[in-house]
């Protein structure tokens, strides 16, 4: 692998798992045994290793919500969709985390992350108007706004929420992949009271293969991944 | 009033505007023009400013939550609820803004948030259960469950993705109340998917009364405060 991607992969490591302010640019070279002058060569400061992060966090986020041209949109479409977007929101975790400092720290930053949140969700009301037109969702149009926006700050927030249980549950940080699963089964209870009688045969299904052996009660969440 | 009330909501204000970790006590001390032994006198550290100014929003958000004894919820009763609990959070943002670090600083509070999170969203199940007993909505065990943990994660993350907004549109970070009425208008919602046509007939009065003349549009919220 080339210094340049060590670097960023290193970066999005460390700034995931102690906090993007608690880690400088000395810490990154350190922790790849390589001198701050070779770091340097490839970024000229933290600010720019977080931008190039920022762009690649942005552009899966932008291409996988792509509406598919050749059928109409299934329940799973969109599913898929949110799966890859909870995903790569905590990969990148540390975006979210602490997205009012680095917004502030970074004038670039707060204007790409302004076109970043308003494209995707214009693309998030696209998606949920072509499954009203696809007969899986019945919604006004006030119906929807509210709907994108609540799912708007329940994907940016998820990983944030789940950081402050693992805190106080004293977890390991690489959180397993239940705690992405049950987010997604919160948005499909969200989206659940729209859907439509076709689509409602698939959510028993769905929502059970998210759900898995937990239990619902949220307070079962708090209390860490113990089974209740 | 006291200089420890004065410590506490001088505090208040220099963590909600700064953030918690930009404010020391030395701040805090020639913001109120007293020696730093002086604030020491009345906190031994900012660890036990913090857990003051937490103990005091936990136990308004408490006290609000009890369910009335002489009669049966109305839906009213619920909006008003959401009034207190969002103005609280909003009072003391910086507690929920920078959570993770402030859990990770401190055991006491670590314990106590683990408590006032596990007794608030126990409550709030009570009051959504109170609501099906009143004939006010119709929803299963699980429904409740699921719709509970999105209301908490919108409540806590509410404060912050105003913030992140403020940020991107450089505002002022006293945010006026429409921010905080359109909070109380997405958790309405959320919840009108599961009202019971007599609860219905309230709602569009309800919702039009916090929404004001703003935009459903969440990108009208992202622009800011111009009416679209």
């Amino acid at each position: 692998m080339k210094t340049r991607d060590r670097i960023l992969q290193t970066s999005l490591l460390m700034f995931n798992e102690q906090g993007e302010r608690n880690v400088s640019t000395n810490h990154i070279a350190a922790a790849l045994g390589i001198s701050p002058g070779n770091l340097y060569y490839h970024f000229s400061n933290k600010a720019e290793i977080i931008f190039d992060l920022f762009s690649t966090y942005r552009d899966i986020v932008g291409n996988s919500m792509v509406l598919p041209v050749d059928r109409p949109l299934t329940f799973d479409d969109k599913v898929h969709y949110f799966e890859i977007i909870f995903q790569n929101m905590w990969n990148y975790r540390f975006l979210h985390r602490d997205l009012e400092h680095l917004l502030k720290e970074s004038e670039t930053l707060r204007k790409e992350y302004f076109v970043f949140s308003s494209t995707t969700v214009a693309l998030g009301k696209a998606i949920v108007k072509g499954m009203v037109d696809s007969g899986l969702v019945i919604a006004s149009d006030d119906e929807i706004d509210a709907l994108m926006l609540n799912l708007w700050v329940i994907l940016t927030s998820w990983a944030s929420f789940l950081q402050s249980i693992e805190v106080q549950k004293e977890l390991p940080s690489d959180m397993d992949p239940w705690a992405l699963k049950r987010g997604i089964y919160q948005i499909i209870c969200l989206i659940e009271p729209y859907a439509t009688d076709i689509a409602r045969e698939e959510l028993p299904a769905l929502k059970a293969a998210y759900l898995g052996d937990f239990d619902t009660d949220p307070l079962s969440l708090f209390r860490g991944r113990e089974k209740s």
